[in-house]
């Protein structure tokens, strides 16, 4: 894309309200704008990484044989009623009444509508196990917004629900989808641990949630380099530099940022909201259900908090926007110019992501914007390209160096 | 995929309230569930063409420059009241209140929101033109919500904003998006004739409808087949046989269904609203806008409405599902289980989508919802499987024979 057209609108300063390093860079590297507390608009840069996310989380669930589906946003307040929670649901579940006067809310979760989908069709055990997921927004009015998109009141989910004849069934996509999500958050960049959590408002029988540890979370996590799992210093009672009761490794203690959460729900909404089938001896039982839910509006909000600095972002690689960024110091340098275009039209041929800054900006304005935005390799066309030379920078191993325009892929 | 763990819930019958074809069939393939009057759960067989439809608008958008964001359903009303919508919107619009009782909006249309976004950072005639666009569900409490997807209450959408700092600028922004319109829906499969219409709530200057003739749509329009152009009948006086008053061809009449629509606002938003940029004379200027709406899940069932029959779907090949169904006669039978299955890896390792008939039902049953299903591919393993040897359908050519395992990519 030419960044004149593609919309990235870098700010010297971030929000005033922006109490975080991801709210604030996120801002200033025009990726987020609000547009009310806690809603934002995610503009094209910040777009582009929600949606690499979304990508690697289709692939890696489509490896367990879970299928995406779309629910609605709209829920009617019956379904709600059936399963006991329109009642219980506090101010955090956002009504509203139709031109009939009928109640609905606007989903902050789906146990309700992926019951009602399954109930109606799956009558027999012949028809299960299934998996059923989607991506989509949510809602719920938090008391209080913030830290830009890690406590929202719009925010961006993929929810999954297991539908199970037995409970060793369940066991099983609980593993699965324990094991995709490492995956997914290891492709995000992200080191997670599992705590073992309250179930909620949710409900059922266990839950997890997947943590990256960072400055900004909300709970303090204690945990050794050596497990997968962590947990909540309240419940542990372990300090900083004890010795870990599993492994013998030192326990570290750190704030950590919920960025997904499974729960095995049993038979809770099956039973209430009558999700039955007939089993092997043509007995009628309640479906097992277990429901998974990833935030990827906090995925990406996580991950410029692990990967940044304050002068800017450092994308991992699998989620950036772009891979490559052109530079050219000076488009009215006629040489510059071809070149940079040359290699712009050449990278993009080859099916590699490429943003090229054609904006008739300073070069110092230029690069503080590549900086902020943070692209992995950056190709600066300067004073060499009358020799095809170019300078190419690998932010990663911040290595930068002088190369030839045709030795640019070996290099990537 | 493997349609026991798809989840393609065929039905007998179709819901009561199905009026259309579309409808009908729709529901009876799988492809969508009602959750309340007008809102509707894409299930995974038709969230599938739904994301095909995604896809070819984002190749063809990128294509003329327009940048993806995604901007908030929830709109607070401070925005509405500014561009004097808030008063003037009829019950259509749903209206709900936070926790702390501010007023908001379920987005039906984002004019609002995406100046917002515009006026805060393009201040100067050097960062115009501009154009973005989202896809979407949004939000209109329908009277009478109907025909399935045709006029739903939660719906999604593709709408698109240009910003241009003169008239011209609109003229050829308007231009592209036409053509780009025409091109998407071709690769829906689906003919569309470009209808002038009333601006309607949205405002402006001039606008254009692209409609599907069909037995369902909810206007008469006049039309040839020589013109890319066609009108109301109640504006054009014209009837059946007439001759067309372009070319002289003979007018059709039919009824219409819209699947796009696209606007020149000018500057109704952006004087309401304070959008100004300073032009190369150092003037402020209100910028001047377009806006270019696609319906997508009315697109999906356009779509389904012309590529059918009473007895199923045949969907055009850009936005088919899946492009080969693979049906085991009987999975009982080693050898067609085998060369089922084998054919099934081998195509997907090949990059083909394709979905195979896993389940154990009889054979009669696995036809029918392959007939109802609609993928335009079809590969019968039966009983010459132990030769290697499979029927292949081609369900455009009506054609059907025996070919050896090895042949199936060379017919599609």
């Amino acid at each position: 894309m030419k960044q004149s057209l593609f919309f990235v609108p870098t700010l010297k300063d971030a929000p005033k309200d922006a109490e975080v390093k991801s709210h604030k860079l996120m801002s200033r590297a025009g990726l987020i704008k609000q547009v009310a507390a806690g809603i934002y608009t995610y503009l094209p840069l910040g777009y582009k990484v929600i949606q690499n996310i979304e990508r690697i989380i289709r692939e890696e669930l489509e490896k367990i044989d879970a299928s995406e589906l779309l629910m609605p946003a709209l829920q009617p307040s019956d379904l709600w009623k059936e399963s006991g929670r329109w009642d219980k649901y506090g101010p955090e579940l956002m009504r509203l009444t139709d031109r009939k006067n009928r109640d609905f809310c606007l989903g902050p979760t789906h146990e309700e509508i992926i019951t009602q989908v399954v109930r109606d069709y799956v009558t027999s055990y012949k028809k299960l196990p299934l998996a059923l997921y989607q991506i989509q927004t949510k809602f719920r009015d938090e008391m209080r917004p913030r830290f830009g998109l890690m406590r929202g009141r719009e925010f961006i989910m993929k929810d999954a629900y297991t539908f199970s004849a037995t409970n060793e069934g369940l066991d099983e996509w609980y593993k699965l989808f324990s094991k995709a999500y490492i995956d997914i958050f290891k492709r995000c960049g992200l080191d997670t641990k599992i705590v073992n959590s309250d179930v909620g408002q949710i409900g059922g029988d266990e839950a997890d949630e997947f943590m990256v540890m960072s400055e900004v979370g909300e709970d303090n996590i204690t945990y050794c380099d050596m497990c997968e799992y962590a947990a909540n210093q309240e419940h542990s009672g372990l300090n900083e530099g004890d010795p870990c009761p599993i492994c013998g490794a030192e326990v570290k203690v750190a704030r950590g940022i919920e960025v997904g959460n499974i729960f095995k729900l049993g038979t809770k909404y099956s039973e209430s909201m009558n999700a039955k089938f007939i089993d092997s001896n043509g007995k009628p039982q309640p479906m097992i259900m277990g429901c998974y839910g990833l935030g990827i509006s906090r995925t990406l909000m996580a991950s410029v908090e692990q990967h940044s600095t304050e002068n800017g972002i450092l994308w991992p690689k699998e989620i950036s926007p772009f891979q490559v960024h052109i530079v050219p110091v000076n488009l009215k340098d006629e040489a510059q110019k071809d070149l940079a275009y040359e290699i712009y039209y050449d990278l993009k041929q080859k099916g590699i992501e490429v943003l090229l800054d054609d904006r008739a900006e300073r070069a110092g304005v230029k690069f503080k914007d590549a900086d902020l935005i943070g692209i992995p390799y950056r190709v600066v066309v300067g004073k060499d390209s009358g020799e095809g030379l170019v300078e190419f920078s690998d932010r990663f191993k911040e290595t930068k160096q002088l190369i030839k325009k045709t030795e640019i892929l070996d290099h990537i």
